[in-house]
């Protein structure tokens, strides 16, 4: 069975957002600001992104009656994370264009699947080995060494689904921990800095990368991003050659994000990929305040068949997330010079929620 | 009968917003990147505004009922136009806190009462006369001379509900035509560029303006923005005290917007009011894309009670609007570097109708 045939919507059309986090939110923004309509489908009753649209569905991922009226009533489907199931995905591809294209999801939902896909494209990656028990987890230290870090190879993000291995460790006790079948060890990498490319598609092919940003996390969670970030020209060419070659190889339609390390070596920093996130990302949310065209327009533009902007940056930029009771401050916040304060909405500040961001430009 | 007290809205509250047209629409985008949410109340079932919230209220504004349940699920309450109807105004303000306080309309509904108001602060304006009648218009005449414009008091916008009366009409003919009582006569003003000026005033009495921006009007239509304007230090400085005299005098809590004249003379050039917009203006759309903070935004912030920002100018920017068919370019626009698209969502190109516009910003 082949898809519905690809289309240029035009202003008023409808685009469907599956997922109805602050992502789906800012998508939505985005769209309403070029005149096209957003209908979210999500199954958290407390969905942030149901705040800006009309039209909001909320029901299970499972519910094939659910997704195929969503379907009917929109022109274009997209979402805002990563791990869409792929029977929703088969239900939605069938009824109306999903972009970017779910199969890409198979890829990237697997540690394993996106590193071999990395490295067969001749990027580097951190050294990994495949890990199915406490045994292959034995065979992968003594070939990667030691520290390490075991993770599932599914459904982690923030920091979850993993476990460092230092010397001295028992191994055993770290595969119980993860309590998984699929698993991969990755080798600690040296970085001196952690970067991303937010690069876009579009249906043409053609590719736009905003500036490389600098990443700081804190306990595994995104905490500041600045750009540019203070690397040699070269390596900012080579991670967005680095990006531009990922998105073309999955003749992607839309923005992703890759994340990366740059290690320093005798010949000059070289540039690791760590991860692939096929959608907007929180590093990428300095471009809403901080470029003349944002990720989520970017996004918008690319699933509507419309041109890629080139954004114009504003100055040096950044963005801090306000995470869990960090949200608390959001009034001082509102009185720093040159800060938007972005709130998503969320009613309880749990500990490691995001719960809003904040851009802070210095002028050139 | 006092009304319900002033208060500081927390993430998560709702506003009430007057009118569902594009200025609603932007305000209720803004309130949602603070975290605030938006119910809109629009009679018309097309409002533009309306896509972006998930409480819309469509209802005439005489509908008692809908006005009562419609203040009871919203902390405060703004609007979007100066034409709110006073008995609807009446019935919310007893209910939820009405931002800026409604009773300023009285005074910019009516062109002769803001005139006075303007001119007893000691700002200068068009010289002006009352005209009720075909005699009082030919007294005026004398007085004023010609050419000049006959205007209704109450209920005009963009050139509609005004006639020029040059040297040679029929005063009479003028005067059948506007199908009014209550008028106005202005004296031509001979004006080297019209300028607008967006003030900001918190519920503290804090006020923020914005750079003063050059407008240019066709068919009586805001056509294109400008900011900075090309005027001099004094003269912009002049500008910036006008619209803050205006708002202290108005006890103002919002955003307004003071329209003028800049008048050569061997003096130097002087500052003539010719109008207060007492809500967000098309002349500060700029500020959407040119400015670290909106003057959507700092509506949102002042009714809100929250701090006023001090907004970061990108560059030098340009704000086109895109009236009637010029939408039918919009494809064009979104391929011009450093240019950003507003699209209000509007269902029918009509002559004449805002349907978007783009700013282009210049780095510095």
């Amino acid at each position: 069975m082949t898809g519905p045939a690809r289309q240029v919507l035009k202003p008023g059309d409808t685009i469907g957002i599956l997922g109805g986090g602050q992502l789906g939110r800012m998508l939505a923004m985005a769209a309403a600001r070029l005149g096209l309509r957003c209908n979210v489908f999500s199954p958290d009753p407390d969905s942030p992104a149901f705040d800006v649209v009309q039209n909001a569905v909320c029901a299970e991922y499972a519910d094939v009656e659910a997704l195929e009226m969503f379907a009917a009533d929109v022109d274009v489907i997209t979402y805002e994370f990563e791990n869409v199931p792929a029977s929703a995905a088969l239900v939605l591809a069938a009824r109306k264009p999903v972009l970017p294209d779910y199969k890409i999801l198979e890829t990237t939902q697997d540690r394993l699947a996106e590193k071999d896909f990395v490295t067969g494209l001749g990027i580097g990656t951190a050294a990994y080995a495949d890990v199915t028990s406490a045994q292959t987890l034995r065979a992968a230290i003594a070939k990667l060494g030691l520290p390490a870090v075991l993770k599932t190879r599914r459904f982690g993000y923030d920091g979850k689904g993993q476990v460092i291995i230092r010397e001295g460790d028992d191994p055993d006790a770290a595969w119980e921990k993860l309590e998984t079948r699929a698993a991969i060890l990755e080798a600690f990498v040296p970085f001196e800095r952690e970067v991303s490319v937010i690069a876009a598609r579009g249906a043409d092919g053609q590719v736009v990368c905003y500036d490389v940003t600098e990443n700081e996390h804190r306990d595994h969670i995104l905490k500041v991003s600045r750009v540019p970030a203070p690397v040699s020209d070269s390596v900012a060419g080579e991670a967005r050659r680095i990006a531009t070659s990922i998105a073309d190889a999955l003749n992607y339609v839309g923005v992703l994000a890759v994340e990366m390390f740059v290690v320093p070596g005798d010949g000059g920093a070289t540039v690791l990929v760590n991860e692939i996130a096929p959608r907007v990302h929180n590093s990428g949310h300095w471009t809403l305040d901080g470029a003349s065209v944002s990720q989520f327009e970017q996004h918008i533009r690319a699933i509507a068949g419309w041109p890629l902007a080139e954004p114009l940056r504003h100055g040096a930029v950044t963005m801090t997330n306000l995470i869990g009771h960090d949200v608390d401050d959001y009034a001082r916040w509102l009185t720093v010079p040159g800060a938007t304060v972005h709130l998503y909405g969320k009613r309880t500040a749990l500990p490691g929620r995001k719960m809003g961001h904040v851009t802070v430009i210095e002028p050139r």
